[in-house]
């Protein structure tokens, strides 16, 4: 028993962009909506989420790693803002018939290629 | 032989948020970057990746799925900007010591909630 | 009478940068706001702006000039965003120091000699 | 001629929208490029400029007013991206048939009555 919920969170914590770009999918089919994302549409989606994520930053002045003396409701909504762009930028590759996951592998590659490590 | 190339793609195949977090990690330690890496630093860095996207797609009227009559070469850049906003989203995610994976599949499921499907 | 409304009026429809720098200037002196006014939060705010001002367009697929077939409100809803995006816009760059006024003539110029008009 | 100059001078400082709008209305036409002045490719344009511009603040940290410091090289190229914005926001709105610096008054006015100044 133990055992199946400690590797039920393990792969909770472990979400793979496969396993969102599904769950994306279904919700869309499910709800008729596939016809309403389009790239552009999608993109413009993201935008408006990214504007949503800036201001929860906008009137803090820096802030620290970690977030310390952050409200923790003020973390939650964090969360849920940096997942609406997340969720759909995953939609938008999809869409795009782009494998996200497969092009942030390679443009790792490729940065590190572009920007060697200072021990290297 | 053959086998272990092939669960390598398999594994390429199904990128978890946690695999290019821990690469985003060594990447920035390994250039000592972790010194710019403040919430609000990344945040900005990720609204320029999200302009670079856009120009891809601006003067192009509406764009159908899949992108069809699209250069490879114009498809290979679309797939390094989509990455760019990845990666800087997960790096700003875990700056601010958000578990984007958790974060997505709360959303996820808060949003189901919110939107019922059709057939429910 | 009448001819000094009429300049009134139109005096209101060619609004300068300048006229709105010093309204936005005043407006935050009454409310002890020039606190918050540091050029990254504007920025933020600017940005998060952007956002609700892409919301309008998202699920539109390509909307034609003049916006036919829109709203009134829908119209005005769209007014206050763009205005939103340039209170901000100005409230920055008087903030940096930038004349955006003259700045803007200039980028003017400047792309005429980049992009030379085809009849010359 | 020096009064003419002078005038010619304060006029350059205050610029108005309307100014600007006649301006791109030009460059537009003399370039045949009206065709792709849609409103969503105009809003993507933007986003792309609000990206730029958002770069030249992401690794500084927080930034003083005024920027102190700054390269004069680094203010000009800042003059150079709010005007982007701003040029893509004026076009913006005229391909909308939105009169924005009559929007503009009339949102400095509704935020008044929104956040009533303190001494009031």
């Amino acid at each position: 028993m133990e055992g199946k919920q400690e590797k039920q969170q393990e792969r909770a914590m472990d979400v793979s962009l496969k396993d969102l770009s599904k769950k994306l999918e279904e919700f869309a089919k499910a709800r008729d909506w596939e016809q309403y994302h389009s790239p552009r549409n999608l993109l413009l989606a993201m935008v408006g989420e990214v504007g949503e994520l800036s201001e929860i930053f906008m009137w803090r002045g820096e802030v620290a790693k970690g977030l310390p003396n952050w409200e923790e409701s003020d973390k939650e909504h964090l969360g849920e803002e940096l997942s609406d762009v997340l969720l759909y930028l995953i939609r938008l590759s999809d869409m795009c018939g782009i494998d996200l996951g497969d092009a942030a592998i390679k443009k790792i590659i490729k940065n590190a290629i572009k920007y060697p490590a200072k021990s290297e």
